[in-house]
């Protein structure tokens, strides 16, 4: 089994994995032409055809012509997290460790090996959010997994797994720092305003302007005031809501529209980009309703989209001070105005 | 004059350039050939023979045969922050924002292009460190500047802004939340131990010496337990002491040595990498003496080298959760093992 450490002096855990691989690993991962792999059309387990090879199947929505189905949930071929055993927590030295206990696993987003959800219409795009809502509404459940990230990885260069259009879950035994920065800044400032940092955000890009790319009956996509990646964007319900389990049904259709269309302009404007989109939602093991309706008041659920247009220097990764050469106003222009097919 | 501004979530800060880009540039700067560009011998403007073109000389050593210095410093030549102005600090609706004023020099490690300190031998390494001393000395004393930034960028891969071998001053009037971060993280140690958990790391590690990959009389360099990269390694003086401007002549050439020798294995064992290293020390405003000696007890200065073999995951770069391929204690052994010429 993995290994997962945590930093003392930042609080961070990290994984290692147990085979581990020597320098020769990281030239031959980098010299592997984009263009061929493992993952080329015709050997990939996550085509229709080939389900039986593929593990077993977690979850899918049925129905329409072959392969009579439109999305499929499958554990992760090499997972980081493994679903059975004990969390083993422990101290070595001054150190601690714990077993990688938790969940990871792949959403196949449409059949087709080439054909992404965004470019399959509203229908799909409603099908992936739904698959979405399904799989994080039953990991957390298990009262050993405290967070569960939803994210994407599109393009080699943004560290994808698979080319078939896909996501991924993972599901840690911890709450991740990246995660715990944001919860404890939403809640050191609901403390002092007595008010959601998300809503207060968005009422501010509602008012001004200058930052929405669009908006729907129930979302807005902008580019935050201080981003980490030139021309990142975040989609935000309009609506107070800390978990994104909770999305209503007429909620769904919505986001899948405006996931979609984003996306869509992204691509248009940046020439199909490396990118990542990642959701925020609130940790599992927080309870989300109360007597008075007060919990869950300080956070806010989040989709963030990362295109990876430019490497990160040295003074960036140490000092997380990001040097911006588009001013997110300009890139909301560009995003707003595009118009692909 | 570019602009800072805070992310109210996080609380860091970041950077806009004034001359703001469109997507256009992002391709040009992807497809630069790494073989070709404005920094090709003969056009670079730090070599040795165009010191007029270079502009004011901030700090050099000389000696030596033509061109009669060793290391010069001069200031960025697109700099991200300026020293002249007001700090400007002001709230616009929900968010703040300042005026990038600062400090952003050029370090020129070698006259020679091709030549970088580490191979010139010990000598002109421990010249590199001194120019690195007197510039973090020196600019201290600004009370504007919240924090001295010495960074190093190897590899157009690693975000590096010329070939020739340099690194970079970057001074801050704010203390970025990467930095910050780090101080908190000691401080809370400190407070509930009692002990600087730099001192304690540097005990523990040359206790089991799994992760150690080479020390001298005052230095250790090992790789830390829980890294963010493959192959990461930490270079830490054995001797307390939390301002790195402190160090004393004897032990400038030690550190020269263990940093020569570390980085001609690490480029050994990796195929030269693209790699960065950053120096974290105590913040500019921190007073270092007190009647009791017990300010500066809670941080340790230290040079972190970053090796860059893989592309980060939108999992990883969302939750700071990072998943490692190689084991540190492996990666110790690797970079241990190594006899580079």
């Amino acid at each position: 089994m993995h290994e997962l450490r945590k930093d003392p002096l930042l609080g961070k855990w990290i994984a290692v994995l147990s085979d581990s691989k020597g320098p020769d690993f990281y030239l031959e991962k980098n010299a592997e032409h984009p263009a061929h792999g493992p993952d080329d059309e015709g050997s990939c387990i996550l085509c229709a055809g080939r389900e039986h090879e593929a593990g077993r199947e977690i979850f899918a929505i049925r129905g329409g012509n072959p392969p009579d189905w439109y999305t499929r949930v499958i554990p992760q071929t090499s997972p980081l997290f493994q679903i059975e055993g004990e969390l083993g927590r422990r101290g070595v030295g001054m150190y601690d460790r714990m077993n990688s206990i938790g969940a990871n696993e792949i959403i196949i987003e449409s059949p087709q090996h080439t054909i992404c959800a965004e470019d399959s219409g509203i229908a799909q795009m409603s099908r992936v959010i739904t698959t979405y809502k399904y799989r994080l509404s039953e990991l957390e459940k298990d009262p050993r997994l405290r967070y569960t990230h939803l994210c994407k990885d599109c393009g080699r260069a943004a560290g994808e797994g698979y080319r078939h259009p896909h996501s991924q879950i993972i599901a840690t035994p911890v709450i991740p720092k990246g995660i715990k920065d944001e919860l404890d800044g939403a809640k050191a400032y609901f403390y002092y305003k007595e008010r959601c940092i998300f809503c207060d955000i968005a009422d501010e890009e509602m008012r001004t302007g200058k930052r929405i790319i669009m908006d729907t009956a129930n979302f807005i996509a902008f580019t935050p005031f201080a981003p980490r990646f030139p021309f990142e964007y975040w989609i935000l319900p309009k609506k107070h809501n800390c978990a994104f389990q909770d999305i209503r049904n007429e909620e769904v259709e919505d986001l899948g529209f405006i996931l979609m269309s984003t996306l869509k302009k992204m691509k248009y404007v940046l020439h199909d980009p490396p990118y990542s989109y990642v959701l925020h939602t609130a940790p599992n093991r927080v309870p989300r309703k109360d007597h008075w309706h007060t919990l869950g008041d300080d956070f806010h659920w989040h989709i963030e989209v990362m295109p990876q247009l430019l490497k990160k220097s040295g003074f960036e990764l140490s000092s997380e001070f990001y040097i911006m050469a588009t001013s997110p106003e300009d890139a909301a222009d560009y995003l707003k105005g595009a118009s692909p097919l």
